[in-house]
């Protein structure tokens, strides 16, 4: 058993030396693929292609056996077919490797001659007490260290934001979402059939692993559910864990099953077990993108209680809604807020929360936005709609003369204006402490613009979504995680 | 009373003369802008200023009332203040205007004094059989007549979806949105506080314009909820209606009530009679949008039964899950395709539905969804990940030296498959008259790219999402309109 997955993780995630067991010129083979993106991928450590039938592999000297390289491999990644496995790993165990990857497939995800397999070459692992990850998985990725090994050329930038899960294809899909919205990687795990390492001992790493801020986290199923929640429920103290469980239905559970075989549990059950180890469970890929978003940039609020400014009064009514049914109050504004508000406002203003900015705004909506953070009563603040006044909008419009001018000019603007206004945004947040979500939308959409402006924002340190019930769900997820944090320190 | 809309409307929407009553040379007012959105946007009919205190407006000549105008307008615009209007309203019903939108706002929204003016103008309209839209509301647009008549400079492509609702800037958002997707508006009309024509109004007009092939409306309470209910469940017969129905809570009811003055109903009872209209109800505007591009390209399914092809087993353990919980039935396969699918996937093969390609495809992907669409057991199929095989892939990256050069061959090598792809889809998709909708993903992520390969999507006929989540919810719109549609021919 593996004690101290910190100790053997290290070697995974930071090797200074990589052995490619099934190395091959051959551009068909994954053995290939791998080598190639761990070469293009720009990794600065010593890189020992393994193949008997090889001199020389994508322009490296080939050995016959891991047992014939040099020195001894920090990691060796695994891409042979399962029939020379027992022998691999054995060869691995007496050069001293620190840890293997397995990515083969055809184990005990195939029935019980698989799983017969794979616990030949497991128990080998671990009674050397040699980490494993896999089989039948995808790689491992650290940006942070240009270690990019892995079936696809995937090149995640580095960032905070660490992946760790039982489907490969999944989590590739996250590194390319979470990239799209401007964030970056700081570790990337397939984990495969678990048949040594689970999900639990990457959980525990991660939590101390000062490059990541967030883990997000997909699981189908748990080995252990013991181990998992004794180890999630210390690892949620020191960082936010998001994650996917499917198999809520038996009809997903079914298909687990044949995925990686791991079994799942009544989802009821799961669900109680997940919150009480404090990790945010969310319903899918897109919420937890935009929660993976929101606990890189924001603080955690003191409460449940938001206020809400909105440009159009048809986003109050929607996020008031869905504020509601996430757990959030909505409060009343407190007399002093009111009567201050009551300066910048036009005289038909909503008097409520929400804040309706439709009819105007005498100020600007920062000083709106500060109103808000500056009550008590207010832990936080959404805001909604556009955030560029229509006068700054229309100052850039003169002399336009056609709609493609128009729509150019506008974009500009909008942009310029957004720059000056996520600056005083973050000022607000950092200067009180309170976590401030937008959700932005500019009535000229073109897709690169709208994806810019949501990256321009990330990079400032706002968070920024694309519609009110993606923000506020993302609001939810930091006000549980919140809560949890207040009574578990 | 207006009894038959359709007539007015045809005016409202398709006018050959428009007044812009309230027209001004300033940047500041409403009037200068809306007239700038109109002769910008390229409207081809006659355009008529009227400002007592101009002679010419952004190079018209302006008329001093709208009786002075040298013929009788199909429809005239007002953004002049509250106090001003029963007077030009007057003057419209003298001069037999057909339709008139009133974007002027601090009407029955902000009280009792409001809601008196209003009653009073709209009463002289009513009585004349002078069609209204507004008070309060940011205008009208038909891109098909090159009308773009709206406070901002909004001009969406041509395209077969109608947005009607009570909140413009959230219309604004949908065209917006829409439009990133590569579809095109037919009418939009923000109603505004519906002093005379209603949101059902509308649905009666769009039910029977050929232009329009799908609605999407934004209510936040109905003014005449059985009057709604009866034009609501005839228009349905003819196309999909989907609505996002907000203050669904306390909080949300009471925001709304500020908003436009609509009262809200209790929300169970609303949800059950919406459901008996055949009206899809969404959640937020994100599934709405996602809804909307469904109905535009994709056959009705005969039944709820699906098959699903997942690149990946996580993709189908979500999928799987996630249908269930929408009400579709995710069937197991019957003999024959069993044994057609044991021809064309490996050994290992997850032998069940959702089938799972992640061991590899002996045919292609082609050929496997047309073995799903040949099941008379399956209606409909949800292809999930990645499209592209990691052979066509690989072929591609011949030569590629560095990261960069991976992602932009990658990226070209992904576009060109997935135009040949695409055109394999709306072939079967045409054959089989079933519905098949995607979930891509490509694991060199970027924004720009999706976009592209999005818009290429719907472009060719595919209906294309970022998630599984986001097609299953879309899936599941279809499959309840396609019952309804079923039992109420």
């Amino acid at each position: 058993m593996i004690e101290t997955p910190g100790d053997s993780l290290k070697y995974l995630f930071c090797p200074t030396s990589v052995a490619l067991i099934g190395a091959s010129g051959s551009r068909e083979k994954w053995g290939h693929r791998i080598l190639f993106n761990l070469i293009t991928g720009g990794f600065k450590g010593r890189i020992y292609p393994v193949n008997p039938r090889e001199s020389e592999v994508l322009g490296l000297p080939s050995f016959p056996r891991v047992t014939e390289i040099p020195e001894n491999p920090d990691l060796a990644v695994i891409t042979i077919p399962p029939s020379g496995m027992k022998q691999a790993i054995h060869d691995c165990i007496l050069k001293n490797v620190k840890c293997t990857v397995v990515i083969t497939s055809g184990f005990s995800e195939i029935g019980p001659v698989g799983k017969r397999l794979e616990d030949e070459f497991s128990r080998l692992a671990k009674d050397a007490g040699m980490a494993l990850v896999g089989p039948n998985c995808v790689g491992v990725l650290n940006p942070h260290h240009n270690l990019f090994c892995h079936m696809m050329p995937v090149f995640p930038r580095k960032g905070s934001v660490a992946l760790v899960g039982q489907s490969g294809s999944l989590l590739d899909m996250l590194a390319s979402r979470i990239s799209g919205r401007g964030m970056g990687v700081s570790r990337f795990v397939s984990v495969g059939n678990e048949a040594v390492l689970q999900v639990a001992d990457y959980l525990e790493y991660l939590a101390d692993d000062n490059d990541t801020s967030v883990i997000l986290a997909y699981v189908e199923g748990f080995r252990d559910g013991r181990k998992f929640h004794e180890i999630a429920r210390k690892a949620t103290r020191k960082k936010p864990i998001i994650l996917l469980k499917t198999g809520s239905t038996e009809v997903g559970a079914r298909a687990g099953q044949s995925h990686t075989g791991a079994l799942a549990g009544a989802d009821s059950v799961v669900d109680a077990a997940l919150r009480q180890a404090g990790i945010i469970r969310v319903e899918n890929l897109d919420d937890m993108v935009d929660a993976g978003l929101v606990f890189i940039n924001q603080p955690l609020p003191r409460s449940n209680r938001v206020g809400i400014i909105s440009a159009g009064g048809g986003w109050g009514v929607m996020a008031a809604d869905a504020c509601t049914h996430a757990g959030l109050e909505v409060v009343s504004l407190d007399d002093a807020t009111l009567s201050r508000l009551n300066n910048i406002l036009p005289d038909t203003w909503s008097h409520n929360n929400p804040v309706d900015t439709i009819a105007g705004v005498k100020g600007t909506v920062v000083e709106l936005l500060e109103t808000l953070l500056d009550s008590p009563k207010i832990d936080g603040v959404i805001v909604l709609g556009a955030i560029a006044g229509a006068a700054s909008m229309w100052k850039t419009l003169g002399g336009a003369t056609n709609k493609d001018d128009i729509t150019s000019k506008y974009t500009q603007g909008a942009m310029d204006f957004l720059g000056t206004s996520f600056l005083d945004i973050v000022r607000l947040k950092d200067q009180y402490r309170k976590p401030i979500l937008m959700s932005m939308f500019m009535p000229v959409y073109l897709g690169t613009i709208m994806d810019n402006a949501r990256k321009l924002a990330f990079d400032t340190g706002v968070a920024c979504y694309l519609s009110p019930a993606q923000a506020i769900n993302a609001y939810a997820a930091l006000s549980k995680y919140g809560s949890f944090f207040r009574h578990n320190r």
